[in-house]
Parts: structure tokens; C-alpha cells; sequence
């Protein structure tokens, strides 16, 4: 082999590796490498879409930008959308998140999906799947043939069945078929490697195997960490409310982006921006060392990620307003008005009416927490009264001028 | 409710469980009697065959003479063919016994079924099926459907799966599927009753729980006991060579149920014939009492067996020739002859070379058990010197006269 060759691909893998939390096995990977490099024939890399849940957050991305590196790195990308389970639901009726879904709400769920995908992959360089396309056409010879390639005891290893079964917790026998099918997506499209988070390595894994039973050269398996929430500490996650989505207008995403603890930047430029790992490791040491504001590292992250979902003219703006705000801590220019034509509110039903707050039990809380100031003075009494024009401010983000007629 | 259709039901319930294992539930049985019995509707009363063992002996008429019995009470029989899986074998290739089969093998097997079967049950009030022609017509969507509506848990509770899983030895995933699809063809036949070994428990009771699943009324499950071999201790097998075949001709059949221990009589009768359970009981006591010489039991066994699957005559006759030979310890009038034109003969040899045993070892344990005798006297030497013709008898049924040239 030759030496210009065997650079190549040691290139390529440095930049796979970064960020990764496993990758199985690596030997397989550098072959796969180098016979791609020798042959001008890129690698399949191979995602799956669940077709329920089409808001997708920076948690998600962490997978698509290291799709993206593949993409740059010349290979093809095959995103997978999981419509055949979402057509027929969960038969057994115990999951709720597990709802059937009827045509109309795939296909715009998959429009949504490419949508938001798109600001991270080169579309140039995507194809979309549904695999309903080949998992109808099988017949119960062909799934018959294709249970048979695993055993009960290994499927039994998986986490979350493993847990089940041993605290007596049903689980039905189609959830068993459900990694096969996913598995048997992988057969069906020659995946050389398949993308997925850590929760998702037994089934990256079903599917290297049973292309091996079918007498397919066997996907790598690449598991991407599971990225923490604005929190620090839990995966983000959209129902624990610590997410950033990719849909976010400017201002929100800057403003979470500047919530986000400081031992987390390492990881949210490594998963989260193209920035080069060398960049990465002085801007680290800059703040280690002190030289560095974290609160400018922050800025600068805010900056990179606002301007890929959106564009560098709204990342500039978000940074001045969020400037104004916090770090002057000085009231905005602009802000929603309300008028009003009475002599004092009820601060709770006001706010849920107008739309800034979700509850008035919310707000209770709130104002208990000392979240809630009028004219820059925190208040404690749910009724609020008015003399003149004020500015009701709701934790840090929310202004609203009340007019008084 | 009338009287009389209570008693007619209870009539037929009598016959009904006259020697069963066991009867799931029997309240439900009564009920689908009397619906029976009210609107002058047949029930439906399903068995699944094997397609790849067509040779059939006494252990397998037990289930056929109760299908015999409700067809003589009026009801219908359903006979599935399970070429399904006939057809697909073992994709795991783990199992020896369960081997593909070709279309020209599964009819041919289900023809000679059929020819063996009919000894025992009533065409005219039987339906043969083939369970490939609604299986292969599933897609995945029925299929999960359909395994959706069992738990790994409760597929485990198989006595031979949870052995199997606690000793670690592989199951396959499509060894479950198994008892779902054979399930399945209860919903697809609306059956009643479906009968089966005891060993079939489990398997009956899917067929039962699928049909509730599937919003149809649950069948019942009447297992019927494994019938012991001429031993009388193993269950009748080809494998163990305690079987009687129903191809077996009347001198074969004759000697082996003659050679059947006494303590089997009442079993093979209530099994095995439909003499009348009050004559039954009748014939034990006068054994018992010692009026009777058990040995004549078993040739009013006999005679009643041979005339069900040949004939009277044919009975009549194996009678006599049994009699001849082993009630009057007489030889024979025909034998085979084998002439020879040396002096001496080692036993052994000879005898497997014409046909009378299946190897020299065999030959020698014979000798060593005093089981040879020639001209009627035990001999115990491997060599056999002969100065005049011989008649050498081998165990108790095989003679043969050596003619010296």
C-alpha cells in the first residue's frame, strides 16, 4: 500500500474519531478506508429516523454534524426513515409514545425532518429512505429467515429488556423484531457504517451482525455521546426542558447558549461546531488559565452555532441584544405592550392571558421565587397596582410595557 | 334449559373425557355442547400434524380414536396439515429433525397421512387442510399484529424453552414464532376443541389465548395422555422401539401386543379401542380376580386391534399362527429355508448375512441372554457345527430351517 495512501486514511480517521464515544471495531474501519481511497468509492454511513418526533435539538445534531464530517470527507449519507413501525403503531397498546401514524403525517414529518437536517448535511451528498419500502414486501418465509439469525438469550441482553425481564415487566414478543428490522435495514442497504448514540449500540450492532448472516461485509458501528442539556448534567432532552432547538429564533438559542455551565464548552464545540480540535484545545486553556472571560467563550460559540441555523446577521443582533439585556443589565429598547383600562391587575391571569407566562400557578411560583420585577423591583403580591405605564419583567428574558389608558 | 338437551350433553361429555389428561375448562365444553346440541350445529375439532413423520403408530391413534369419538357424536374434524413450516425447515439449521421439504415430499407425506388416518376417522366428517395457504399469505404488519399479542415471559414459561434458557442453550427467535403461527390456525378455523398430547399444553393453550385476542370465542384445550410403548414404561416411539405401527402387519401387531405387561391392559383398551367403559372395567377385574388369564385379555386386545386396522380374518389368523407358535411352543409349519454346503457355520455371520439380525454384536448378546436356540434347545456357542438340517430360532418370533446340501 502505498505511504501517500495510508496518510489518507489516518486523516480520515482523526477526524471520525473526534468526539466519538465508541467506535466498533477500528481495524474494520481503516480497511474499509483505504479500499474507498483506493477506489474513488465512497463509504455508505447509514442513519435511522425515528418518524415521530421531527423537532429536532442540538442533542440530535451531535450525530448529523459527525454525518457532516463524513459528507466532507467525500462519503454518502443514508438517512432512514422509520415509517414502517410508525404505520403500525404499537399493536400491544402499552406505549403511548409509540403512536400509529397515518401517511399524511409521515410524509410531513420526514418534510419537517429534511427541513431541519439540511441546515447540518449536504443535501448533495443525502439520500432519504423509508423503509416501509422493502420491510411490505416481506412474507413470513423472509421473517422467519431472518428471526432465526438471533437468539432469544441475546436479545434478552439488550439494556432495557434485560431490565424488564428481570423486574417481571412485560415485554411483548414484536418488540423483539423491531431491532431485526432495523438490523435488516442495514442488509438492505450495504451500510458500511452506522451512526447512532450510545443507547443505540446493541442495535448498531444487531445490524452488523446480521449483514454478516446474510454474507455481507459487516457496518461499523459508531456511537456518538449523548449531549447534556443547558442543565449540565441531564441529556438534553425536550420534555426536561434543558434543550436548544435547532428552530429556535436567535435570541432564545443565545440566551440558552449563554445559560449553559462552563465545564460544558469543551464538549459543545467538539459535538456541536466544526471548529478545529487544535482551536478547541487553546480556547480551553485560555480559559483555564484565566486569559479568557468564559462569558466571551460563550459568546464566541453562540456566535458559530446561531449562524449555522440561522445567519451571521441574526447572531450579531441576538449579541447585542442579549449584551443590552444581561450584561448591562439595562431594560431593552423594544419589548411587547399591553394597554390596559383598569386600576390594578391580577398578575397571574394577566400574564397567562397575554401570553407570557403558561400558568398562573407559574407564575405563583415565580413570584415566590423573586423572578418577577416591576420597574426593576422585585415584587412578591400577585396584584399589581397601577398608576402609571410599567415594565413587568419575567425571569430574565421576558419584558412587557403595560400602557395604562 | 330442557331436560333432555342437559342430559344429552352430559352424555356426550362422559364419552368425551373417557380417558383424556385433561379438559381446559370443562364448564366452557358443556356450554359449547349445549349450543351444539340447541341449534343442531356441529362443533369444530382441530388437529395439527406434523407433515414431516408420516409413519404413524398406536401413540398417535390415541388423539385420532377421540377425534373418532366426536365425529361419532355428531361433530366435525379439522385436520391440519403444518406444511408451513415444512416447507421452510430450520433456517437456523440447528435442528436435525426439522429438515426442508420439497412440495412432492409434503403431499406425498400428507397422502400417506391420509391412507393411515382414515383407518381411524370418518372421512366424510373430516376436513384436511394445508396451513400454507393462509400463512403464506401474512405480511409483516399481521405479523407483528400477532406478536404483539404474546410476552417473551410467557413464551419462556414452555417447559422446554425455560429449560433450554436456564441451562444457556440457544433459542432461536423464530422457535417463538412457532407456537404464535400454529396458534394463529385456531383463529383462522374458529375451532372448539383442539386436542393434543399432553406436551402440547402449552402450545394448545397459545391457540386459545390468540383466539380471545383476536375477539373470536376460546377454544378448548383436551389433552389426551402419551401412551406408553410395548415396554410399558417409555412413551411409544420409532426411535425406542417400543412402537406398534398401524402399517404393521396382523402377525407383527399380534406378537407385540402380546408382549405388552399386564399393567398396561386397561390403558391400551381405554386408549386404544372403543369398547365400552363398563366392559372395560369389567375385563380388569376378572384378571385381577385371577378368572381370567391375562394372556387372553391381551388376544381379545389383540384381535379387536388387528380387526380395526386389517381385518377379522387377518386377526383370526395371526391368532393362530401366535398360538402355535408361542402357546404351544411349537415351530412353525413355514419358516424361511437357506441351504448350505459346509460343515460348520459361525452364528453370528450367517445370520446377519441372511437377514435375521442386524449385526454380529447383536448375535452374540442373543447367545449370551440364551435367546438362540437350534432344534429347540439353547446353545451358547458361536460356532455352529452341522451334521443334519437345523431349525435355529432367534429370540421368539424369528425361525429358520438350514438345509444341508
Amino acid at each position: 500500500m502505498p505511504e501517500n495512501m495510508n496518510e489518507a486514511m489516518l486523516q480520515q480517521m482523526k477526524i471520525i474519531k473526534r468526539g466519538i464515544a465508541d467506535l466498533i471495531p477500528e481495524e474494520e474501519l481503516q480497511k474499509k478506508l483505504i479500499n474507498s481511497i483506493k477506489n474513488n468509492k465512497p463509504l455508505r454511513i447509514k442513519l435511522g429516523l425515528d418518524p415521530t418526533a421531527p423537532d429536532i435539538h442540538l442533542g440530535h445534531t451531535v450525530v448529523l454534524n459527525k454525518l457532516r464530517a463524513f459528507q466532507d470527507l467525500g462519503h454518502e449519507v443514508d438517512l432512514i426513515i422509520g415509517d414502517f413501525t410508525g404505520r403500525i403503531g404499537d399493536p400491544s397498546g402499552k406505549s403511548e409514545t409509540r403512536k400509529q401514524l397515518t401517511e399524511e403525517e409521515i410524509i410531513s414529518n420526514a418534510k419537517t425532518y429534511q427541513e431541519q437536517i439540511f441546515k447540518v448535511l449536504d443535501p448533495k451528498k443525502t439520500t432519504i429512505h423509508f423503509n416501509s419500502s422493502w420491510l411490505m414486501k416481506l412474507n413470513l418465509i423472509d421473517i422467519i429467515n431472518l428471526a432465526a439469525r438471533y437468539t432469544v438469550a441475546r436479545m434478552l441482553e439488550r439494556d432495557d429488556f434485560a431490565k424488564r425481564y428481570k423486574e417481571g415487566l412485560p415485554i411483548s414478543l414484536h418488540e423483539f423484531l423491531y431491532p431485526l428490522l432495523q438490523g435488516y435495514d442495514s442488509v438492505e442497504l450495504k451500510a458500511d457504517v452506522e451512526l447512532g448514540g450510545t443507547d443505540q449500540m446493541f442495535n448498531l450492532l444487531v445490524g452488523r451482525n446480521l449483514q454478516r448472516e446474510y454474507g455481507l461485509e459487516p457496518q461499523i458501528a459508531l456511537m456518538m455521546p449523548i449531549l447534556e442539556g443547558t442543565d449540565g448534567i441531564q441529556k438534553m432532552s425536550k420534555s426536561l426542558n434543558n434543550y436548544i432547538g435547532v428552530n429556535d429564533d436567535a435570541n432564545e438559542m443565545f440566551g440558552k447558549i449563554m445559560s449553559i455551565p462552563d465545564t460544558l464548552l469543551r464538549r459543545y464545540f467538539e459535538l456541536l461546531t466544526q471548529v478545529p480540535s487544535e482551536e478547541i484545545e487553546e480556547i480551553i486553556a485560555s480559559m483555564n488559565t484565566g486569559d479568557v472571560n468564559p462569558r466571551d467563550i460563550k459568546v464566541k460559540l453562540a456566535r458559530i452555532i446561531i449562524s449555522q441555523y440561522h445567519d451571521e446577521e441574526q447572531a450579531k443582533d441576538a449579541e447585542e441584544r442579549f449584551k443590552q439585556i444581561f450584561s448591562k443589565r439595562e431594560i431593552p429598547d423594544e419589548m411587547p405592550e399591553v394597554s390596559i383600562d383598569v386600576e390594578s391587575i391580577w398578575l397571574p391571569r394577566f400574564l397567562v392571558d397575554n401570553k407570557f407566562a403558561e400558568s398562573t400557578s407559574a407564575v405563583r411560583r415565580l413570584l415566590k421565587e423573586g423572578a418577577i420585577k416591576v420597574d426593576g423591583l422585585k415584587i412578591e403580591d400577585e396584584n399589581l397596582s397601577l398608576e402609571n405605564d410599567a415594565v413587568i419583567q419575567v425571569g430574565k428574558r421576558i419584558f412587557v410595557r403595560v400602557i395604562k389608558k
